[in-house]
């Protein structure tokens, strides 16, 4: 029988800059009393990736430009945010009242406000901080499958998730902007179907619905479980980065 | 511990027109050895509800319109199977070369070929069959909740799911095209977070996230586990059906 168990870490603490994600999910595997084995993927929160590597900008030392000025006043928001947002972004593809500021991160992530976060960014000294996207997050989950890898003696892989909205569909999903250790996406095209037809579209966002699955469990309002171990997966494509799951522009109907 | 078990249900028979999916899906819980609790999440591929409500179609009986053939050349697709794909559709979002033909599908869904499929019908006696949509999956949810929350005294919840490509991504991910008896949507607006100030974007696609975990073990080119159980979903928001997942075309920036 094939199942999956998506178990939450408890007991992590709050992140900083500077800590040492690989330390701290290691005790909190032993914590949780889970001995980790082959293929286990631990997925990763994109927020407390960017604590660690120290992704905060105060709004307080940020100048806006003239274009961020005009772009702040067209969708509602501080200028200064917006700033921030545009420096992480190569285009904006669509920009409206409310608070809609969506570009083209530089990554390629088509996103609201280029990920950059407002919320659950510790206001301890009266600083306006907001948290951006690690500044490579395949790079992050790369590091992060070494160090987690070396430290148990398991091979293991990584996702670091993020919840992005959806054109055509209501509320966030998650997906994966970090993937190492497994395939991102799993091409299964040439593959027979059940009665030997070839089947037709099978591309397969693995580390997207991985990402996702995640999410069910890391809860939304905090920061109980950014981290969260997925036992029993399967899988035989070659390895690939999140960067598999942009598709370029040029092939993109909607940009 | 907050933790997921996403089981995938083995030896459920090939599903043809007709067959009570609700006797066939209690029957394979109870071969899986799987007593069903409260708040057990049962997903079920889309394919196998359309086959069980006989939404099948031979091309051989399709008449293509006028419309369909134009289309069908600017696609390099069937003109009947564009034929059929326009009946289940309110409108074309993007058509393009190399079957490329994105529409809004009657029930809202922005999605390739309005989900008619090609693969895993079986080509028994020479017809060239292909699948449509159920024709109301949040009711064919409701209807499958019903049956089977009777049939084994335990409140259950249906998620119906189907495998959508999307914008800006490669690959497919599995989304709700059905829901009942929890929250399709979760909106957490209002709610702190973890420092006290206001979530900014916090309506979460849950149902969607539900589809997403079981698809990764319903395996994609076989229907060998078609039926997926989620056990230690937790959830506080009231139900809603995977309509609230479509975003309305007046809220959408693009299409």
């Amino acid at each position: 029988m094939t199942s999956l168990e998506v178990i939450a870490l408890e007991g992590l603490p709050l992140i900083k800059a500077g800590d040492d994600l690989n330390g701290l999910i290691v005790s909190a595997l032993g914590r949780n009393a889970i001995a980790p084995r082959v293929g286990d993927v631990v997925v990763v929160a994109q927020k407390i990736v960017s604590k660690a590597e120290g992704r905060m900008v105060d709004l307080a030392t940020v100048e806006p430009s003239a274009r961020a000025r005009s772009l702040a006043a067209e969708t509602d928001k501080d200028p200064r945010l917006v700033e921030v947002i545009l420096s992480e972004s190569v285009r904006v593809v669509r920009a409206a009242r409310r608070g809609v500021l969506i570009v083209e991160h530089r990554l390629g992530f088509v996103m609201a406000n280029a990920g950059v976060d407002q919320s659950n960014v510790a206001p301890s000294d009266g600083a306006h901080r907001v948290l951006l996207l690690p500044k490579d997050p395949d790079r992050s989950a790369e590091a992060l499958r070494k160090g987690l890898t070396e430290s148990t003696g398991v091979d293991l892989a990584v996702v670091i998730n993020d919840s992005f909205g959806r054109p055509w569909r209501q509320g966030t999903m998650g997906v994966a902007i970090g993937a190492a250790g497994l395939p991102a996406l799993i091409d299964l095209r040439g593959k027979p179907d059940l009665f030997g037809r070839t089947l037709e579209v099978s591309v397969v966002g693995f580390a997207d619905e991985i990402a996702a699955a995640a999410s069910l469990v890391m809860g939304q309002a905090d920061e109980a479980s950014p981290v969260v171990l997925i036992r029993g997966l399967r899988w035989s494509a070659p390895r690939s980065t999140a960067a598999s799951l942009v598709r370029s522009a040029s092939e993109d109907l909607f940009r």
